[in-house]
């Protein structure tokens, strides 16, 4: 079986699956961020229950619009906070955290084997963890926190091999950029992505993160990776030490033999160049290099995507010593509170301030056009964030470019969207 | 003559001055922020002039909405660039500067003597370098920019003679507490305020320009420091180096003995206690230790009143080793780059944010309700700002009480308003 189906038929009881099948989940983890304070307790509500399921199992967060730039985002959160209150939601981790989907990993919540849901499209980013990450809406928040439990469709599985090793100037953001080249947004609609090969130990957890974090983007239900000596030590170093997900969640998972895939791609990661995704559609990808001069308005570094300690390390090698022009806003915010303490004693924030950086405090920012850079009309911005939807960053008539975090550095530095000159990884 | 008289006569080539009198001075400078992207612009391009008097007179700045907490604000940006590049306006900060009233002392644009005029209230804040500072709306800015001169009514003065020491837990912030506990928001309707004395090599630059700033909310025109030592080494570390400011205002105005004042009211600073402003007046003043319990939803420390080194240093040493309650929003913005980087590399930044603080990028922030910790209904916060009027911080049902940022930080800290237990100055 695959590592989803084995995932999917422990927490329904059954010994085999087939794709297609229906089957009711028990559920391991919800993570809700803001939408807790907008349709999730209102729906929740209107079932008129005393208790939630299991407040144990609920992990919230605020990460979109802290602190608030408005008094519609601030009224949100007092609903979130006194739902939470009301009904002794356990994993309150309150506003000053960071970004849900690297805050939970590195507080240890999510663990091979698990199944966890969250209010939140990029929920996927927990397959890195070789676990099922997966998004779902306010309804099914709702039933869960009544039931603890949820249906799903039992996903077919595309395999991903991965072999060789990134190129001098490629990160993990190209590589998932590569996979929507080929699968585009609707290659993998309701499938299970299973990340493996020799290429692994090649692959950051960071890399990993983000390869699953964009998973969503073609449409997949969720994207796991293999376990292995790598994620074994990360597990180890964030040990979950208030919960105890680690002790429950503790096998890592690895598909049998007899695995059965709708097909299996394979991918040498030496092949795969710097790549942009291009307005509307993350999958409007071609290399930087065919991009042609697009000069820029704005460059930001950030997101669940890419916000994190390998992120930030290869932009300030890139910006070091250097001035980015007057004409771009740099935008740099870090994924969670320990990512920015951590860049802070590395010397990081100093560096990319010093280049002309802005260095927010962490949260969602500009990646949804909700603050913190947000885009005006006909504005262009190289982005280290998922999507580039029309307007999703700011005014309609703005454009944004994806791109991998040496991407945007060295955009920022000169103007335009382009590769760094030198070897990120030397 | 008193130090204002002398610095209006000068401007407007005439040997004495009378209160009341209508007199048109050349201006030394004109500060610009955001507002140049809202009303000046417009204003100005009526008058169908194709340039601007003197290019090298205008101090340009963004810092209300920066990075761009929505897309109106960063149309208004697009706005002010351009008007900045049609108009060749030679001191173009850009985006990460931060706050005006900061940023532009810092690079050593207020000097002795000068006439300096800006698009903002608190324009006063320039009084602390033995200048005129004073606000002026967008139809003034572009009579400026026309003609490089306006006019004023000869204000009278208001002198304060400050005397003795601050006490272990008072800071600026207190003094001008102080003053607006005893003038009220109307006792010195355009009126300017004289600060000396022997108190004064007890007032730090820093304070001098918190109590200068908020001059305004007692409707006085200017609030002029006596120039000192103090201030003398001050404008020594901060030597102007581009502009040339520094060469043609290198004098210091002292008052003359034949100064005519309305009134000279003394101040014994070892006498003032910790302060706050109660909701929904800057003059609404009290002690804090007559206060009573008021809890607290959000702590601001910053803005062009109080984001300044002595200021995070205090908040740093209260703070330092605790941890602020998840109850609240401890939210501080240093008040420029400069003092930002200063801070980082002395440790606050994360002293504060160990501590569960929330460090952003400069920018005015929540003061102005803007973004950044916009209040939500019922919410109380301490800040360490100058307006507490209704719905200035966000919602209309809020409430902000106007403290030092040693009693901001005390408070953050203890979850209500209170004053620091220990000497903050040792």
């Amino acid at each position: 079986m695959s590592i989803s189906n084995q995932i999917f038929a422990k927490h329904c009881n059954k010994k085999s699956l087939e794709p297609g099948e229906f089957v009711e989940c028990d559920i391991d983890l919800v993570m809700v961020h803001e939408q807790l304070g907008g349709r999730i307790s209102p729906e929740f509500r209107k079932l008129g229950l005393d208790r939630i399921w299991d407040p144990s199992k609920v992990f919230y967060i605020l990460d979109h619009w802290v602190p608030p730039p408005d008094i519609k985002a601030a009224k949100m959160h007092q609903i979130a906070n006194k739902f939470a209150k009301d009904y002794n939601i356990k994993w309150n981790m309150g506003q000053n955290q960071g970004i849900c989907h690297q805050v939970l990993p590195e507080k240890g919540f999510s663990r091979p084997g698990m199944l966890i849901v969250g209010s939140d499209s990029h929920t996927t980013t927990y397959g890195a963890f070789n676990c099922i990450g997966t998004g779902i809406g306010a309804t099914d928040v709702s039933i869960i926190f009544s039931l603890g439990k949820l249906w799903f469709k039992i996903p077919e599985v595309q395999r991903i091999e991965f072999k060789g090793k990134l190129g001098s100037k490629v990160m993990g953001k190209d590589v998932v950029l590569q996979l929507l080249k080929d699968f585009h947004t609707d290659g993998a609609i309701y499938e299970a992505f299973e990340f493996g090969g020799l290429g692994l130990e090649n692959l950051s957890i960071s890399a990993r993160m983000t390869i699953a974090n964009m998973s969503v983007e073609m449409g997949a239900k969720c994207g796991v990776f293999e376990s292995d000596k790598l994620l074994e030590n990360w597990l180890k170093s964030h040990p979950s030490v208030e919960n105890d997900f680690n002790k429950k969640f503790n096998k890592p998972i690895f598909p049998t033999k007899d695995a059965q895939y709708k097909k299996i791609s394979n991918y040498d990661l030496n092949e795969i160049p710097p790549l942009v995704a291009k307005p509307f559609s993350p999958d409007n990808v071609i290399p930087v290099e065919e991009l042609g001069t697009i000069e820029i308005d704005e460059a930001f570094l950030g997101s669940c995507t890419n916000g994190r300690m390998e992120d930030l390390r290869v932009a300030a090698k890139i910006i070091q010593g250097k001035k980015i022009p007057s004409s771009v806003k740099f935008i740099i915010i870090p994924a969670s509170r320990e990512i920015y303490l951590q860049a802070l004693n590395e010397g990081l924030i100093e560096i990319l301030i010093q280049a002309g950086g802005v260095v927010e405090y962490p949260s969602c920012g500009p990646c949804i056009g909700g603050h913190l850079g947000v885009l005006g009309p006909n504005e262009i911005c190289v982005s280290s964030s998922n999507r580039n939807f029309k307007g999703r960053m700011g005014d309609p008539t703005s454009k944004s470019y994806l791109a991998s975090p040496a991407v945007v550095a060295a955009s920022a530095l000169k103007g335009y969207i382009t590769i760094p000159e030198k070897d990120i990884w030397k």
